[in-house]
């Protein structure tokens, strides 16, 4: 037996095989269903190393019977070094052993599974008919909240702004072959979300930022809000949270990661698990604002994994890695030097 | 750039190209020099998931320069399974960008590293002229502590005992060609520990055991107490804790995790780091007792990923890993997903 490796380029094919609605869709599908097995997870906030210039994380995340961590990392000064902001990688473990099943990386992993998030939760949140999204933001993380709306909304029209035009310029040439879809530029944040059924910010700044102040926010309206996800760094103004429905993944963790951090820690929010479970609604009325404060839990990424574990067993794609030594008595882990 | 990987053949072949007293000594030095610069680590309890079969954790440690991780687990069943109790891997990544630059196989290398510590402690609290081992517990573990403790120490005369004794015999017959070296079968711990300058305890029992008690303990032995790892998990009578000089590698993990989780939390014990610094005394006087309450912490995991680093880099025996997608424009990861 041998570690299964899933790179980068591995990834890549498992996507372009099924192609990325599919991929989204079946993504979506299994984190789902990990929502709905929610008391059946052991819970635990981010293990996080700050330094000035980023963060270090490790998520765990186990159901008992398989456990799933990921590396991650936010590190605002990468775009000048030519690397990634965000760079990911996990592994899913055999509970019952603690044997690593798979390695896998999970940057492109990670862009996925918090597209397919967001667009699961706001098919519980949004008004009927929305069709219409304003992109605050075009950065990595852009293409896959459009194509995640597009196939699993059916919203179509997008309208994007960026503090760097270019930015925008690139995604639209990016989704300029996706039949159906109609990715306009913005001229202002007022421009983007004048009329939309649906705002997402995905801003990468490191700080307290208002990108969405509440007299922009149309009647009705539900936020995706993705870019906040650590302390100090928010992207919406208090006001616009101040009697919006706000939903969360892992209340513990995004009181303090989410733009709900700056709000009183008593402030009602409700679960994720619980909306899609159908205990709690996602929506109280057409005119009501509703937020998904984002932050993106392990339990995603434990998802994420245990659905390319399958895929994979399907139509393989990984290869094998010796990360374990193979030992013929497995009390001899010295002959496995070849020492001797 | 792509992350470099040394799986468990690559790291058998650095060890045997060194031959591995040279690579326990290089391994102890970079331990020795990173627990000199105690007070730059960010330190971390390990995080830990507990079941019913075993234990998996993750183990992280920084200096602000590099950051390194540990995956391992504690199966005691998985023997039965054809699988090591313990399995390990790890990463040392660059803070600054939060890139993981290595990739290893640690299930040699804890062992490696659990040994070289041993010894180097070992070193700052035996009496003079120390000789004789004994070693109560034969499994895994035990090829690296003699080997370890030969290589740093002088130690040529082993007294091995194991309630299995085909554990022995694979000690014994894995050391067979190590010139210098006798390993002696023994009958009993009595009969293992009678007049032994040192005594190593590495014995797996997953509960709280008394492998050792006071009146077997010889005047001003020195006990490497590498078997008790975890709450509830003990191997020394705590009658042989008492009026004893103990180290320990991190206090608050240790006070949780190791033989004085059956002392009261205000006995007194010395850091290893202050042992090495000279700062605090290793052993008082030759009759005294010492003992190194070893229970494995992660900057020895993060000391033996930069030791191996630097031997790759210097004779190469890694590969490429593709972990992260290569990007020509850092904020266009879409492209890497190589659709349309």
């Amino acid at each position: 037996m041998q570690t299964r490796y899933i790179g980068s380029a591995a990834l890549g094919r498992m996507v372009r095989r099924r192609g990325i609605p599919e991929f989204l869709r079946g993504l979506a599908g299994y984190i789902r269903d990990d929502y709905l097995r929610w008391d059946a997870f052991e819970k635990t906030p981010r293990l996080a190393s700050h330094t000035p210039s980023g963060v270090i994380e490790l998520m765990p995340a186990t159901d008992g019977r398989l456990y799933a961590f990921k590396y991650v990392n936010g590190h605002p000064g990468n775009a000048a070094l030519g690397l990634p902001t965000v760079m990911a990688f996990g592994v899913l473990a055999d509970v019952a052993t603690g044997y690593p099943l798979l390695l896998s990386e999970m940057t492109l992993l990670t862009a996925l599974r918090t597209a397919a998030t967001s667009a699961l939760a706001a098919s519980a949140m949004v008004r009927a008919g929305a069709r219409t999204m304003a992109l605050i933001g075009n950065g990595a993380q852009s293409e896959f909240q459009v194509l995640a709306f597009h196939a699993m909304l059916g919203v179509d029209q997008i309208r994007a702004y960026d503090v760097d035009v270019r930015a925008t310029h690139r995604l639209i040439a990016n989704l300029a072959g996706v039949a159906g879809l109609r990715v306009l530029p913005a001229a202002s944040v007022e421009d983007a979300v004048r009329g939309a059924d649906i705002l997402t910010t995905a801003t990468a700044d490191k700080r307290r930022a208002a990108v969405l102040v509440r007299q922009q926010v149309p009647t009705g309206a539900h936020i995706n809000a993705i870019g906040g996800d650590c302390p100090g760094k928010t992207e919406l103004d208090p006001d616009v949270l101040r009697d919006a429905r706000i939903i969360v993944e892992f209340e513990p963790q995004t009181r303090v990661e989410g733009e709900i951090q700056q709000l009183a820690p008593d402030v009602p929010v409700a679960a994720l698990s619980d909306v899609l479970a159908q205990r709690a609604s996602g929506r109280g009325s057409d005119a009501e604002i509703t937020i998904f404060d984002s932050v993106g839990f392990a339990l995603e990424d434990y998802s994420a994994l245990r659905y390319i574990a399958d895929l994979d067993r399907a139509e393989p794609e990984s290869r094998e890695l010796d990360l374990v030594p193979e030992l013929r008595d497995p009390r001899n882990l010295y002959a496995a030097l070849g020492v001797g």
